[in-house]
């Protein structure tokens, strides 16, 4: 793209004039919810540049798809929709273009700034899944669990395995999580131990936030499930692992999780994603016929967590991950999702699980970082196995374009102690 | 209750005045949803009752809970608006009122024969939550998948094991159910099998509709979790054995079970319920404190299974269970679900789980009943391992009074081929 905007961008900024992530947010504390789009340090009202006439394309000219609380109506109405709102809202806000650039009173309305706004959960989510889509994590937590031999489970090469997550505890970035409670595996004949989970840990993760569903009975075919994607967040899927450990037989992780996943604010859309695609694995063995894909695509998108203990000033790397180290891909998760005919809704969110990298230092989570807790990891002045009470938790994720960023800003979260 | 109806109710009806359950429908097709209560061979319109300015309680007075697409605001405004409106609606609906028996208009508007409305969903689910409470039915799947020894696993005397479920294919009583396709486990060194399901299966359960919830990060203690309780459905988890077998290590069930999963169309009180109290059997391991209740609560909720062959005139029944054979009761299942702190909505779904009793004729999926298919079950002239195209599956649940019931109707499906 050879336009910018009449915005300033940083050269740093991960909302340049290619991004355009669309998120939700209330300019006071007391005002209604509105979807918005990120660019710089501001925030674009689209109720705002709806109510005024400039979305002015054959679908979205009558819609009342901006002036919603949340994004799923415009999720809802598939690419064609999306593609219109992006050409749209890049040349309103073109240097070259004088509608919303010379429009004072439009301007004032309808371009606050970023730090001012407060952002809140951009979808209604109905159902939210989670894969395990990383082969690196996979085998990690199966050698951490059952030893060096087979790791991994004979199913995880044929199919992209997931389960049903919690929808009601997906918070925004910013929210604090509170220290679950609950029931840890007994050690021999003792009784289970009770009380504040004592392993807990976050796991790096993005969630693709599905666009148009699917009729229940029917499934989508992979070569198409990309049309059913709208974008991408970061994800903390936070999890208790002594919880976890001894609740997960036979049915699964289940209050080990519920207690809280916290998503980013913007959505990054794949349109925007497009320059940054990369080839996806090789599989071996050759998926079945349902989950071949005529190309199978990943994302370049590094990922990295920071830890900042309370008191400290400031945040220690522990990880840089990417994207691009998922096995299974966004699509074949989608299509695989569908083949038994569950439906999808606009607005659910398919986590990808966590993504580990091959190196030590690409690892997701403190299970795999301190392998269980038994290589206490160096922060700064200080060590950690798992989180203790005021850490913040900061997942940042950033495509390197040439000269721009593509980037998600930020998915934090702070721990509080347990209730007494 | 001493009262009558000036309804006509058959004895055997499940409806009389001392049930009263809620669902909502619509009158004609193309009519708004609504909230009713059935009586006898009627339902009565609330939103009809409510214009009339006939709730007229202190709590209902002004309230739009009755103009609404689902019982949601209603669930969430808890037990004393319960209670208000059950004791206006069988004031009105009892012989000796006159302001519903005398007005021809209103009975008219508001009086509807139940074979003539459409039902619909009566809540809007946020999230769904199986539990696996039947002491008999984890024994029987331990013994087939594991063996005679330890067939049931350590934690599940130590708490109310579950898992999430899949929310958007929830469909209500009467919606076709097409057969799933997807992965079986491969026998030996084969690939996987890949096709229609081969082991389509039925779970009998019963499901507990959530009133008001709990904020995020706080528990609800068991001694109060009934008043977060609005009552109970039906339901029908279907479940496609072959897919589950294969895919649920080590995340638990996930296209095995979320191609649909039924709902009976009334929720019958907990209030309802009350005369049918039964003690809940004895827990040893004793639990933890959080699980102790002062009270141990169970119903005698007499449940049967029903299958009508394509083409047969008849149905035969092929189970007898009952609700009081959960090992866990529903308090203790909804304070555990919530001691890490997740949070509950209005309209959320708590499945108990098969619901088998000790001896075969009790058992409440087709896996226990034909044990894996090895003993096919007789069915009129013909025989099931699993289930077949064409099969109509139906649930009954029925609480026997002295002279009354209190009686859940039906919840039915039949099975549809997988698409081609």
């Amino acid at each position: 793209m050879a336009s910018k905007s009449f915005i300033e961008v940083q050269s740093e900024s991960h909302f340049p004039l290619e991004n355009l992530p669309y998120g939700v947010f209330k300019p006071e504390p007391d005002s209604e919810p509105r979807p918005g789009v990120a660019i710089g340090d501001y925030v674009l009202d689209l109720s705002a540049i709806a109510s005024a006439g400039l979305f002015d394309g054959p679908i979205l000219k009558n819609s009342d798809c901006f002036n919603q609380h949340n994004l799923n109506k415009f999720l809802g109405m598939g690419r064609p929709a999306w593609k219109e709102a992006r050409a749209t809202i890049q040349k309103l806000l073109s240097s070259s273009e004088p509608a919303l650039r010379d429009n004072a009173s439009l301007r004032q309305k309808s371009l606050l700034p970023m730090d001012k706004v407060q952002m809140l959960l951009p979808i209604a989510i109905g159902d939210y899944t989670d894969f395990f889509s990383s082969m690196h994590h996979a085998k990690n937590c199966g050698t951490i669990f059952r030893g060096t031999e087979n790791p991994i489970l004979p199913n995880w090469f044929h199919l992209p395995i997931a389960y049903h997550g919690r929808a009601s505890s997906i918070v925004i970035s910013g929210t604090d999580i509170v220290r679950p409670r609950g029931q840890g595996r007994p050690t021999g004949n003792a009784p289970p131990y009770f009380g504040p989970s004592l392993k807990l840990d976050f796991e790096l993760e993005m969630a693709a936030v599905v666009g148009p569903g699917n009729e229940l009975g029917k499934s989508i075919n992979v070569n198409k499930a990309a049309d059913h994607i709208f974008g991408l967040v970061l994800m903390n899927d936070w999890s208790a692992r002594d919880i976890q450990a001894w609740e997960y037989v036979p049915l699964g992780p289940f209050l080990g999780k519920s207690f809280g996943t916290t998503i980013s604010p913007w959505i990054v859309t794949l349109d925007a994603l497009e320059p940054f695609v990369c080839d996806a694995p090789k599989q071996n063995p050759q998926p079945l016929p349902y989950l071949a894909e005529k190309i199978s695509k990943n994302y370049d998108i590094s990922l990295e967590i920071w830890i900042k203990p309370a008191g400290e000033e400031h945040s220690c790397v522990v990880t840089r991950s990417n994207f691009k180290h998922l096995y299974w891909t966004l699509t074949q998760q989608l299509a695989h999702h569908t083949i038994n005919g569950c439906n999808l809704r606009p607005g659910d969110l398919l986590g990808t699980g966590t993504i580990s990298g091959p190196d030590p230092e690409s690892y997701g989570c403190l299970l795999e970082l301190t392998w269980n807790g038994q290589k206490p990891l160096s922060l700064g002045g200080t060590t950690r196995t798992f989180l203790e009470d005021g850490d913040e938790v900061i997942f940042t994720g950033c495509c390197k374009g040439n000269g721009y960023n593509v980037g998600f800003g930020t998915c934090k979260g702070k721990i509080l102690p347990s209730p007494q």
